[in-house]
């Protein structure tokens, strides 16, 4: 069997339009501070007009052969996680074919995988279990992260974000699962979910899907610390591993969320947290579960006595969740592309835990232990290829009336056909994939920006059959 | 590693409502035969309000478990393919959870996969790989494919169809995948796709679907017979196998499926087909494969000489589909379903081919080898616990009137809120589970008919959280 199977190579995208989280804020009229401290986001992403799901996820792909230099024929499995649904049949998958078909390559397994912000995991772990099985043909696969977070005008909105994440799988990966570590659980829950299907927006109960998150990571917590201490013969706690990444939505529920590991490992082992936290979390061992979801004492008190260990093990995996926001199935992937763009070779010998969460809901806590990797597939390659600072130092700032107009645009967009784009792609950087015309029978072209703007329209052109 | 993974155990269920479509045609002005041997259907199955690709899967899930005696908790993994999209994000899958939440076990991978009419095929795919890698805990997955296909008021709507299918998956199973014998074929066409997000009903190009579909065919086969070839080191042929399962939308196309085999069988080794067949298709070998595709002389020559083997290789595969229709993602593993009902024990030691095909496109050749196995995962108890004809004998006809009133009805339905069902479970079997109410805030609520039907209102009821 394949051994150290993980993620060779990654490449991140997300859209050079963005708006700042203060501005958004003086411009809804929010109290100051609520989106930038209660939410804990600095900035917003969105996809203008002439970018979607399908056309970051054509970019992203697209960069990931080229910068790593591999061949399309090399790839024998394809799969896409995404909750943003164009077509409810036809799979993002397919359209990403376009890429390998010019090469003669179409024998690429994999579809796509739904279920709100965990099918990029859900696909990430067939693309794994795919290298490991039976059915693996030497090949290597590509698992794609691609959505635009987008809410109604409301408290939700500023929670929006848009990304695309491509990573390549295979064996001896610097990035490898430790696939017996992990704790998986599911529930029937409407917390948030799209059943008005004209619409591109959720219906969203905000407070019960925060609730729902900690009551998942509770729970994969602990089957996870139970998986481990059968291995290990010994209990886990926060100290076993040297980076935790979350699903974000929000960087404020990343807090609460470190905050309630420790909690867990307070109520498990008192033994296994400092002094400090063990007098401040006494008061509250009599909770209820219950109780402790909704205790904004223990919520603060946690934070507080969690603060030093999560400057240390989560705050280097914030910076693109804060910077571009909710992302859906690319959030978690774009904190852990953080974490390898802040610390990258220092990450050799690392482990590293994963929480996924979808809401609905599905969700697992995860370990992946780091290796420095061989040249291109190196931890210091990955991060000179994403070049994260570059691109975010590269985007464009809108103000929020101009953001607002586009949401407004997009509404209109959603689910229709027979128009043309603007083809405006002057704000999109050299190589990237952009919408021009959905006809008449809904099917959607799409262009290439080439090395400089004034070509676009000459752009190499993605056509529907 | 797990050895012989595959399929222990399956069910099947059907909505008890159907149309003839000898009477579908009257009934549309058709002309006599159009339906009955221009399609090669017999008769349609579709799902009343009470009804929906939900309550089948809850229906055929929790049927599963309890003829085969297995304890929720055994189950480790559970995905679904499907392409009846009721809500964007939440997947079918977490509706599923309320069966095991129930008795404790929340701890299942696994979550929806779409492209077309192939996302069953994908679940499946993944379950046998989780099996098969580091990552299995020992316990059993379930595979789900569950589908309601409706179609606009037109040529295409007479290929509707519904059903809900449950596999069972785990090693030393009595259906084996021979995992190496594979072929797939994936590419970026419009063929037949669901843009429109309100409407239930896809954009179909039947003519251009059926294209690909024998193009996908062609394509997955060679790949199929260049593996076979490195593996054993011999050509294959048709008579490799003993029996082919077509994906079948209708079953004319399961037809030309197989005779277009055989004609590929001649392109490659004429002297693999017996000497009528050489001599009729020896006038078609110069054709372009455009020109293939397009010829009613070579479909009507390939289909006579591949009558005899069609008879043997693909007669008993189908039963199902042709009496219950289209089922999506259901359909493939409807005609496998068909088959271990007609030949049941006589399977033992059989090699079984199966064609997967999604629009858009995806497709799969793969094969199967089959034992008797062990009670209760033996071909022979399988085939009686999924008593296909006890089901399509229990059914009751509905008269074209009534069923394009049901479709009217329908069409409102889809992605409405806020309504209460007639909750009249008088035709469905006990222990179906059927939808009582959508609520205010689109949440589903149903309910399982108990043993008579008069109990139906007291029936444990289901509810979102």
């Amino acid at each position: 069997m394949a051994k150290n199977v993980g993620i060779l190579a990654m490449e991140i995208y997300f859209p050079p339009t963005f708006v700042q989280q203060e501005e958004l804020e003086a411009h809804d009229g929010a109290s100051k501070g609520k989106y930038t401290i209660g939410l804990g986001q600095d900035c917003l992403a969105f996809c203008t007009e002439v970018e979607d799901v399908i056309s970051m996820s054509l970019t992203v792909v697209t960069s990931l052969l080229e910068k790593y230099k591999i061949d399309p024929r090399q790839i024998g499995r394809l799969e896409v996680g995404s909750e943003t649904v164009i077509d409810k049949s036809k799979s993002i998958k397919t359209f990403l074919m376009q890429i390998f078909e010019k090469c003669g390559n179409t024998d690429i397994e994999g579809v796509d995988s739904t279920n709100a912000c965990y099918g990029g995991t859900a696909a990430l772990f067939n693309c794994v279990n795919w290298v490991e099985s039976r059915s693996w043909d030497g090949r290597y696969g590509i698992v794609v992260c691609t959505d635009s977070a987008v809410y109604a005008e409301g408290p939700a909105r500023p929670t929006g974000g848009a990304a695309a994440i491509a990573m390549l799988i295979g064996p001896d990966a610097p990035i490898a699962f430790e696939s017996k570590l992990r704790g998986t659980h599911m529930s029937h829950v409407y917390d948030f979910y799209k059943p008005n299907l004209a619409s591109e927006y959720p219906v969203v109960d905000g407070k019960l899907s925060q609730t729902c998150y900690l009551m998942a990571l509770d729970t994969c917590y602990k089957y996870f610390c139970h998986k481990y201490e059968k291995l290990e013969g010994k209990q886990f706690s926060l100290s076993d591993a040297d980076y935790f990444v979350f699903h974000s939505p929000y960087n404020k529920l990343v807090q609460k969320s470190f905050a309630r590991l420790l909690f867990n490992d307070f109520l498990r082992n008192a033994s296994s947290v400092d002094d400090t936290a063990k007098e401040k979390l006494g008061a509250f061992s009599t909770l209820t579960g219950d109780e402790s979801y909704q205790s904004r004492d223990l919520e603060k008190a946690s934070q507080q006595v969690s603060k030093p260990l999560y400057d240390t093990k989560v705050q280097p995996t914030t910076l693109i969740p804060k910077q571009v926001g909710n992302m859906y199935t690319a959030s978690l992937y774009a904190a852990f592309a953080s974490l390898l763009h802040n610390k990258n070779s220092e990450l050799a010998g690392k482990r590293v835990i994963l929480f996924s969460y979808g809401s609905g809901l599905t969700a697992t806590l995860f370990s992946l232990r780091l290796h420095e990797g061989q040249h291109p597939f190196s931890l210091s390659n990955i991060a000179t290829v994403m070049d994260v600072a570059g691109k975010l130092k590269s985007r464009h700032e809108f103000p929020p009336g101009k953001f607002v107009e586009t949401m407004k645009l997009m509404e209109h967009r959603y689910g229709a056909k027979d128009f043309v784009t603007s083809k405006d792609c002057s704000l999109l950087s050299p190589g990237t994939y952009y919408l021009t015309e959905v006809d008449p029978m809904y099917r959607r072209f799409y262009a290439r920006k080439d090395g400089n703007c004034s070509a676009c329209e000459n752009g190499s052109v993605v056509n529907g059959h």
